[in-house]
């Protein structure tokens, strides 16, 4: 058992970027390191919460306003962190989370063009302080990764956005990731998949101190 | 026809306190001064919105997190006031609207004890300067609206609250009327219909300035 305070890591990075795989290998460490943990996602998490994912991520004839889909992501955010992520660190788990608040300055921030304090303010009263302690950023030339996720079938509202919102979505990641460099580790995701792997192997042996 | 600069009204008020009776009131009154007009609701108005209304109104074993059912109520708002209320206030078209961010102050802020300044936070970000014209608080002491609302048959999440959420949402409603004197108008709901829908044609009247 380690005996350290438990963490909280998010994994980001745009469509196709083999978060998902990786997510794998960071479970595997955890196992190996005998860390009691809860992988869980947003936006989701809940079962509230994934009902309020269904909703942004459902083709719509609609259009969605910007603020409004900010506001769905940080109201399924605050009841994810009230109902499990505050408890699971409360109670010594780890917490594992596939997407959090760097998606929301990627998505609805670059993307949509939200300003960056309007989102901060939100984070602010959401969030009280609450912080990951790594983001693994899973980075990918966009052409490389809309094309992974075409092959993978049917395209959600955000994935079917246009080229030039994703290019956007990259930038605002890798800008975000130069504003808080010591809790995020950028990885290549045009590598080779055991070279992104075996660089999150070396990431989460530092992390647990092993 | 006449020549004015179009208004948003709203109306306020707990469980069957008789909104509804006195939406017909005010339509009539509007239909016989010739005046275009949109009638509308929240949470919901919209498709999206409706969507979030029925996610916040259906009763469920997950406890709601305060700052979920908040950002969920501002979510729709958002949506409403860009696809619906602005459009038609641009449009020339007055604006009728069956609750709106008096409610939030009165179920999420004194039901619910969210402080008055994360909500006006939200208030400013969502609706930037837009206001009611006019707001008509329906008020009844809180066991005859709960006997008539009980009597309409099944409860949302809402309406199974306990009396002592009433009595707050009730006060919320009354100090946000003592705020903004000039838009609200407090009507007694206790009295009988006749008397109450004298009141609110009196008051139209005096809007439509006829």
């Amino acid at each position: 058992m380690t005996e350290q305070q438990p963490k909280f890591i998010t994994v980001e990075g745009g469509e196709g970027a083999g978060k998902s795989t990786n997510v794998g290998i960071i479970k595997a460490c955890l196992d190996d390191a005998g860390i009691a943990y809860l992988h869980t996602r947003e936006p989701g998490g809940t079962p509230l919460a994934e009902e309020i994912r269904a909703l942004l991520l459902t083709k719509r004839e609609e259009p969605v306003a910007a603020d409004t889909e900010l506001l769905m992501a940080f109201a399924a955010r605050a009841q994810h962190i009230a109902q499990v992520i505050r408890p699971a660190l409360a109670r010594g788990q780890w917490v594992l989370c596939d997407r959090f608040t760097d998606a929301t300055f990627a998505y609805q921030g670059s993307g949509r063009g939200i300003p960056n304090d309007k989102i901060a303010q939100l984070e602010t009263m959401v969030q009280q302080g609450l912080q990951p302690d790594l983001t693994l950023l899973f980075d990918l030339p966009v052409e490389i990764g809309m094309e992974r996720a075409r092959q993978r079938g049917a395209l959600d509202r955000f994935e079917s956005e246009q080229i030039a919102f994703f290019e956007r979505v990259r930038r605002g990641y890798l800008e975000r990731a130069r504003q808080h460099p010591q809790r995020f580790h950028i990885l290549d995701a045009s590598q080779g998949l055991e070279s992104v792997a075996q660089q999150v192997r070396q990431l989460m042996t530092q992390l647990l101190g092993c």
